[in-house]
C-alpha cells in the first residue's frame, strides 16, 4: 500500500488562547475505503513526534509509524474500515505549526506562533473530518498524546464519535510529566542556536533538541527493556575507554537517536506540542473527572501497559473509574508488556485482538442503531 | 555543633585507569570523639553532589547534608561514635578533582583530569582513614553513590570494615542509570561555554549544567511526591500564560534548583563522578555478584525505599540475595516512603531506629571479638 499525504486548507481556526490562526492547513493520509454511508471511518491520532503517515509505505519506502496496526487483517482492518490520520496542529510534518509561514509576513512563525492546546488540535481535526463529509467517526484512537486527543474528541464533539480509544494516556498531565517536558524545553532554550525560535535561516538548535530527545527516549522505554536491549554492554570495545567517548551501547543508542531526531523534527514544534500536553487537563472547570466526562456519550476502550511508567496504568484507571461512576460504556485492558510507554507502538499482538473485537462490535452496534 | 573542614594531603594515588595522581588532598569533617582503641569510627560516604559537610552546622550556619542523622541521640550518635565524612575524589568541595590545580602546570586540570572510579575514591578514603590511625571502621555507610562506596569498601578492604551499610544503592549501574547520567553529560557537553572543560577563567557552562541537574531532580523524586508537592498548581498566576514563561510550580522548582546548583557544583566534576558511577560494577571480573562478594567478611545492613525508582528495591535485593547465597551476615530493610530516591536524605524516622539498632549490635560484637 503506497500512501500519499494530502492537504486540506481552512481559512481560519479559533484557538483556546483567544487568538485566531489564518490560512491553516492539515496534512492527512487515508487508508481503505470510506463506505457509502460514511459510517466506517476511524481517526488515528498520533503521539508527540508522529505525523500523518501512520499506515502503509510512502514513496520512499518508509513504513507508517503504526503500519503494523493498519492494513488488511490488522488491528485497523482496511478491508472494513476507512482509516484516517492527520498531522497535529503545531507539528512540522505538513500541518500548520511554528515552522509554517505566517501569512502576515511570509516568514516562519517561530515563537510568534500562538500557544495551542489539545482542544485546538482536535478542533482542527474536526474541521477536516467534516470537510470529508464524515458526520460521525466510528472510532477515534491514539496512544500517548493521541490518547489525550481521543478523550478530548469524546467530550468536545460527543455527537461526532461512536467510540473513543485512549491508549497509554492520561486525563491530565501530572507534575512528573510536566517536569520531563520542561527539561526538554529548557535544553532547547539553552542552546544559543535556538535564537529565540528564529533559526530557520541559520543553524537549528541541534544540540539542545538532541538532549531533549534523549531524555524522552529514556521515558519511553522501561528499566527492564533497557536492560534487555543494552544491559551494560560496551560499544565496539572490550574495556572501558577511561574517557568521555561512548563506552556503553546505551550511550551510543541515545546519541544516535538524539542526532537522528534533529533531522526530522522542529525545535519550536517541540516546545509548542509539549506545552499543549502540559496544559491538557480534562477536569479543568469541572468538579471532578467524572463530571467532565458527562458530556461524552460514546463507548470507550481504555488500554494501558504494565511497564509504562511515563503514563502509568493508574492514570488510565482514573479515566475508567470516572467513566464507570457515571455508567458510561467502558472496557479496560491492562496489557502485560516489558516495553514501557513504547509498548503501544511495538507490542501490538494483544492490542490487535482487543482492537479488532472492539471495533467489530462498534461497527455492528453503529449499524444497528441507525 | 560548629564543624570545621580539615584537609589531609598525600603525595600520590594510583588509579584504576593506570594513571597516577600527584599531590592529592582530601577534605573531611569529623564529629564526636574517637575512642582510645579507635574502634568507634563510622565513615559516612556521600552521594553524587554531596560533600564532607555531613553533620552539624558550618561557620556560615549551613547544616550538613545529613545533619538530621548525625549528632547526639541521632542515627549516628556522636555520644557513642566518631563520625567521619570526606569529599570524594573528583569532587569540587575540597578534595582533588578536575577543578583542582594540576601540579604539573599550576592550572586547573579540566578534562586533563584522569577518569576515576568508585574504587579510586575508596582507595583515597582508605589512605585518609589509615592516616588517622584507624585500623578498622565500625561501619561504612552511605546512600546512592555512597552505598556503592560502602560495597566497594567491603570487598576492597575487607579487614578494615566491621560492617557495610549500602542505602538506596546498587551493585552495578543499570542501562537506565547510565542513560540518565549520559543525558546530563550531553547537556553539559552541548553548552558552548563548556569549552572542552576549560572554562575556569571564563563563563561556566551554566545552562547545560542546570539542565543536567533538572533531569537529576526528577529522578530523585517519585511520581507521587511530585504530585503531592506540586500537582498541577500554577506558579503566581490563576490562568495559563499561553507563553513559555513559568506556568506550573514544578517548572519553577526545577528551574530554581537547576540555577542554584550552578553556583555550587563544577561541571567537570559532574562528568567525572557520573562516569565513575556508570563504571561501577562489583561483578566485573567475577562469574557472579555472589562470587564478587566472597572477598567481603563484614556484616551488612542493606536498606531500600519503596518509591525509589532510580535505585529500585530489586537492585538492593540482588545484593542481599547474593550475600545470603554465600552465608554472609546480612540484614535487609525495605522502608515504605513516598519520597523516591530522596528518601534516604529526608525520610529519616524509620532509618534512624534501624541504624541505631544495627550500629549498637556492631559495637557490642566488635568489642566482644577483641
Amino acid at each position: 500500500m503506497i500512501t500519499e499525504t494530502q492537504v486540506a486548507r481552512f481559512p481560519e481556526l479559533a484557538l483556546d488562547s483567544g487568538e485566531t490562526l489564518r490560512e491553516v492547513q492539515v496534512a492527512y493520509e487515508g487508508y481503505g475505503t470510506l463506505n457509502e454511508k460514511k459510517s466506517n471511518a476511524i481517526l488515528i491520532l498520533h503521539a508527540f513526534t508522529g505525523d500523518a503517515h501512520a499506515g502503509g509505505v510512502d514513496h520512499d519506502g518508509k513504513p507508517g509509524w503504526w503500519a503494523n496496526m493498519i492494513g488488511p487483517g490488522k488491528a485497523f482492518d482496511t478491508d472494513h474500515y476507512y482509516v484516517l490520520c492527520a498531522n497535529v496542529l503545531g507539528g512540522c510534518r505538513g500541518t500548520t505549526g511554528p515552522s509554517s509561514p505566517d501569512p502576515a509576513t511570509g516568514k516562519p512563525y517561530g515563537m510568534n506562533f500562538p500557544v495551542i492546546t489539545i482542544g485546538d488540535m482536535v478542533r482542527l481535526q474536526h474541521m477536516l473530518v467534516e470537510s470529508l463529509g464524515i458526520r460521525r467517526l466510528l472510532a477515534v484512537v491514539g496512544g500517548s498524546m493521541g490518547g489525550m486527543q481521543a478523550l478530548e474528541w469524546a467530550v468536545s464533539f460527543p455527537d461526532a464519535v461512536f467510540s473513543s480509544i485512549p491508549i497509554a494516556a492520561t486525563a491530565r498531565h501530572s507534575a512528573q510529566q510536566i517536569a520531563f517536558d520542561e527539561v526538554g524545553r529548557q535544553a532547547i532554550l539553552a542552546d544559543p542556536d535556538f535564537n529565540g525560535g528564529d533559526f530557520y535561516d541559520g543553524k537549528a538548535p541541534a544540540r539542545g533538541l538532541a538532549v531533549a530527545r534523549m531524555v524522552g527516549h529514556i521515558t519511553y522505554m522501561s528499566d527492564e527493556s533497557m536492560r534487555e536491549k543494552f544491559g551494560r554492554r560496551l560499544r565496539g570495545r572490550e574495556e572501558f575507554s577511561f574517557g568521555f567517548d561512548v563506552d556503553f551501547e546505551v550511550e551510543s543508542y541515545l546519541r544516535y537517536r538524539g542526532s537522528q531526531f534533529v533531522g526530522r523534527f522542529d525545535a519550536n514544534s517541540y516546545l509548542y506540542i509539549t506545552k499543549a500536553m502540559d496544559y491538557f487537563d480534562l477536569t479543568a472547570g469541572h468538579p471532578s473527572l467524572a463530571a467532565s466526562l458527562e458530556r461524552a456519550h460514546c463507548k470507550f476502550l481504555v488500554i494501558s501497559f504494565t511497564s509504562d511508567w511515563l503514563y502509568p496504568s493508574y492514570q488510565s484507571l482514573e479515566i475508567v473509574n470516572a467513566l464507570r461512576s457515571r455508567n458510561h460504556d467502558v472496557t479496560y485492558c491492562e496489557l502485560t508488556s516489558n516495553y514501557g510507554h513504547d509498548a503501544f507502538l511495538v507490542d501490538v499482538g494483544e492490542q490487535t485482538g482487543i482492537l479488532r473485537g472492539f471495533l467489530a462490535r462498534c461497527l455492528r452496534e453503529a449499524e444497528a442503531a441507525k
